[in-house]
């Protein structure tokens, strides 16, 4: 581990940061787990937190009206365009305690690397206050008040106690008629987010970052297979519209087939069969079909494949079939320039990069409509995530640290990264 | 159609038979729909519907202390042996007109046709009190009566406002402490069972009449693969632990071989994937399976093929496998020389009959326990049963008359048959 001339060593500063990850996992709605939803309670006590950790480097917090934590750091002079770091930090139910806090606390933990030296450029922590969706059942919330995509439907979402996204923006405090003030100005020239894999692919390949080039599209099917429920004692088996052996046939199918096409991933994770009774045959079967892969083509002819199989076996089995679209989203590619300036400063940090496709949806994947974005991944161990058994290994965010510090320092020196904002 | 000398004719005889069962189906407990389980207040009304036709035959009808209804009529001497012919008057929610009522019916519908004939046998009609098995979880609570096998913890049972099977008899006016009376006497001689099939096999064949030989034994089991829960978009195809793509695998598997077992039935008709979310892969399915066979031995062999099927996918996948078993019935064989006799009714009633299995249990099914016992099945249009569609055709409900009347007159010139009760 190499030791830079700063005030801690990078073992220490990344102790540091895990600690504070598990400082923040205090602030919950739930006794004895982690729940923190959009603008809870206790998302009042994680931002004073975090203002805590960010006033001795001069750095006074706010909280945007999207409920967003934001806090900048200047750069070298007042002109100077400003660098966005973070992630998020609202939470599942029964959470880990890095998914999220993780790349805002490491983003501090940047700032507190820089010791007080400005760069041509200012970087703004920020701390999204919506990610996961949990609250309203629309996620991103925090990141499409930045890129200006807060409409009046949205604000006027119910959570279970009937309360809408407008107020409870207002219940925390703020001022829902000054949202748009949220929206990024000219001055932002890119977005870089830490976050962990929450999958097993680093883990598998024994890589400690990746470099996310990519977040995958997907598209969520709801299918319907319908038969003839009938008594299971008294009807031969040559005779039956089963509408579960059906679906069966067609899982076996799918499953088959995704595994064949490389990176794409196709999962049943809804099923119910009615009228569900032991002795009788299912009637009629409702399942849900999650398909993502990074490129949008690939994903529509597998759906197109998929939906094919289920008309086959419907057709030979005589089931009626119905299919409903529930989510068509598209992937996004991530700024190349940089992912190549990531992939150089992990190498810089003494780790082998893996470039890599992300699974799930990000933050970044909403900012990357308006501002050139990036992502490094950290290892999940176990690939678990959504979970308390959540963890970093100490090794990976020292690594990660070095890397945000290699990757300013590059950027600083790199005459195109500010040019682009020129562009933009 | 045959017309033999009696005041009606046997289109008329059925058309009444069919008239009664539709009149007994505005008895029920829902206000749209036929549901009358057993010792509710619709039955009272039941009872009092079938002791009126009864009535016009010098029978007295009688409610045992199980709730069955009996009505005998005596034969040529008081020294006469009896012949039970019947079948349960309870049905199931949403329930179909025959099921159950059509054998009552058909019954008083014979000792019409007898005319005040006297046999050298009594005949005793059975309206059994519970077949179903609705009311309190537990099916064959009237026959089991007549065999003698209520005991404390039946009439412990509770139904879901926490009445026992003996507050429910209390309730309806009858002695629990005289259950044991229900009890078959040693002067009875077999029992006779007309049914619907409920069950798409004599249709199929154009068969009107069905002789039925045995009755399936069954074996139902739970299992449950259990995986690893885990994001649908981070976790690559190859490094699943799927339980609901396992549970597929197997159920496409068991219904492969079930159906090149003749006979064989084999229905996964519950399941239940968690954590059932459309983005997360599951990590634990429970489903049911439920297996019939006439043979005892082909059905083992059947379960224990399933269940290595199960080990096999569960091993190959990393998932862990439990089983458990919820019932496990052996087939039970029908008197034979009672089946010849029925065969050669059903012939001389200008049918051409199909010897077959039961794949449903019927209180046949538990009368067999203690005496010789026979059931014709009556083709199911549709093979539908258990729903309000549910229908029998004139042409086939006249033919068992004809078949029943046969029947009878056969058994009274057989000797061997009145010998059968010195050898029970």
């Amino acid at each position: 581990m190499k030791v830079p001339a700063t005030t801690k060593n990078r073992t220490e500063r990344a102790q540091e940061v895990i600690a504070r990850c598990r400082a923040l996992a205090k602030f919950s709605e739930d006794a004895n787990s982690l729940r923190r939803t959009f603008l809870s309670e206790s998302m009042h006590d994680c931002h004073a937190a975090i203002a805590g950790w960010l006033k001795p480097l001069g750095i006074s917090a706010t909280i945007d009206s999207a409920g967003n934590l934001r806090g900048f750091y200047p750069g070298a002079d007042s002109a100077a365009p400003r660098l966005l770091i973070g992630s998020h930090l609202d939470t599942v139910p029964n959470a880990g305690f890095y998914d999220g806090m993780l790349g805002v606390v490491l983003a501090i933990a940047l700032l507190e690397e820089l010791d007080g030296k400005r760069l041509p450029f200012g970087i703004e922590v920020v701390g999204f206050s919506e990610e996961e969706g949990v609250r309203f059942g629309v996620p991103f919330i925090g990141s499409r008040a930045l890129v200006g995509r807060i409409d009046e439907e949205l604000l006027g979402h119910q959570d279970r106690n009937g309360i809408t996204v407008r107020g409870a923006i207002q219940k925390f405090g703020l001022d829902d008629k000054r949202i748009n003030e949220a929206a990024l100005g000219d001055d932002v020239l890119s977005y870089v987010e830490f976050h962990i894999e929450q999958g097993p692919v680093l883990e598998k390949l024994e890589r400690q970052l990746g470099v996310v080039e990519a977040i995958v599209g997907q598209t969520r099917l709801v299918l319907r297979f319908c038969g003839k429920a009938n008594h299971s004692g008294t009807t031969p088996m040559d005779t039956r519209h089963d509408a579960l052996a059906g679906a069966a046939e067609w899982m076996v199918a799918v499953e088959a087939r995704a595994k064949v096409i490389p990176g794409l991933v196709a999962t049943v994770g809804f099923i119910e069969a009615k009228p569900g009774a032991t002795n009788v045959i299912p009637g009629e079967v409702r399942l849900t079909l999650d398909t993502r892969h990074r490129f949008d083509e690939t994903r529509s002819v597998a759906i197109r494949e998929f939906t094919g199989f289920a008309e086959e076996i419907a057709e030979k089995r005589g089931l009626f079939l119905q299919r409903n679209t529930l989510l068509e989203q598209n992937a996004i590619v991530l700024n190349s320039f940089l992912a190549d300036q990531i992939e150089e400063a992990v190498r810089k940090s003494g780790c082998e990069p893996h470039r890599m496709t992300s699974g799930a949806g990000h933050d970044a994947m909403i900012l990357a409509e308006r501002i050139p974005s990036a992502m490094v991944f950290l290892r999940s161990p176990g690939g678990v995530s959504h979970d308390p058994a959540e963890s970093v290994l100490l090794e990976d965010v020292a690594c990660a640290i070095d890397c945000g510090v290699h990757l300013l320092k590059q950027l600083a020196q790199t005459r195109e990264f500010l040019g682009r904002i020129c562009r933009a």
